[in-house]
């Protein structure tokens, strides 16, 4: 059985991608083989320099390959403003889509005690020593609207008022050109709830 | 900008799988990164052994890690049955689900003139020189249902018709379990065009 075992064994490799079933994890593979191995070697080859090489920076804790990634190197990044995001593709949205000009905090995750997942786990610690360093001003507290997500913004905004600091929400609402029709119940009922004076 | 570029390298080269687009391509970056660096090296390894290890069999053209693949190299097979296919999936779908105990012929592909798609591509003259060997008895014709699966599927047939060998057509028409209601027209129509005597 070993020629039908390296392509299996594909298969079930490609499995580990999210969302891949396996179905899709056959078409991926026949796929490459078929029609792109070029392809495949390259993503083959990028794969395993981006486990070897891509790490965490040591400020943030976004993927970085240097121990300091590029945006907390850049000094044309306000450092007093701080965003905190639930995850690495939180980043990329912002840096794609926002005028955002200061450094970001990764935490990795949310709190989440039902999970065992507590503040030390998704690097509390560490952004409070780093407000401690007193470069900081304001908080932006970007973390998803998710009873966790709620809870971990609430936590670390009480660590930023210890401490005299800022410590603001993204606004929540109506997306931009976003008709009253198609928006969802609680997204109306949050942005009726916070109205602001004109 | 080095540090990012590995990670977007990445995500750019997994835009090689079929229906990745950037979103899924960004998910799948992080979440191997994040949560499962063992699997993608496996999916490293296991996809560069892939593409320099699996080529074709030399009899049925199937993925194969050695000359002649393991069906065609089983004593166990029938050889006097010759099963023609389209792709490695037909044959994998086949093997998982029917009790057929034939060979397998799969032409990667099928005839499409307006592409530019002639027999020889497909290896029918390979397909040919099988037949004249004699030990095929009867050619069954499982290409698809497209004008160019049927087209493919009458040309072969006047290959094996040519040399006294019988060709068959699988049966194609309403699913087992089917409820009439929701099989389409055109299986619907097909399926009343080709009944049968009870």
């Amino acid at each position: 059985m070993s020629e039908a075992a390296l392509l299996d064994q594909l298969i079930q490799a490609l499995r580990c991608l999210p969302g891949v079933g396996p179905k899709t994890a056959q078409r991926m593979a026949f796929h490459l083989l078929e029609r792109d191995r070029e392809g495949g070697r390259r993503l083959s080859e990028t794969l395993l320099a981006a486990i070897q090489r891509v790490g965490h920076c040591e400020q943030c804790r976004n993927f970085s390959e240097t121990p300091l990634c590029t945006l907390c190197a850049s000094p044309r990044r306000d450092r007093a403003l701080l965003c905190v995001v639930e995850s690495p593709a939180d980043v990329s949205a912002i840096e794609q889509s926002a005028d955002y000009r200061g450094l970001y905090f990764v935490l990795m995750g949310r709190m989440s005690p039902l999970d065992g997942i507590r503040p030390e786990d998704i690097g509390i610690d560490r952004l409070a020593e780093r407000l401690d360093r007193g470069e900081v001003q304001e908080v932006i507290l970007a973390t998803g609207t998710t009873v966790e997500g709620e809870a971990t913004a609430h936590y670390i905004a009480q660590i930023a008022h210890r401490r005299n600091l800022r410590a603001t929400r993204i606004a929540h609402g109506v997306p931009l050109g976003g008709e009253l029709g198609y928006v969802d119940g609680g997204t109306l009922s949050h942005a009726i709830a916070a109205r602001r004076e004109l």
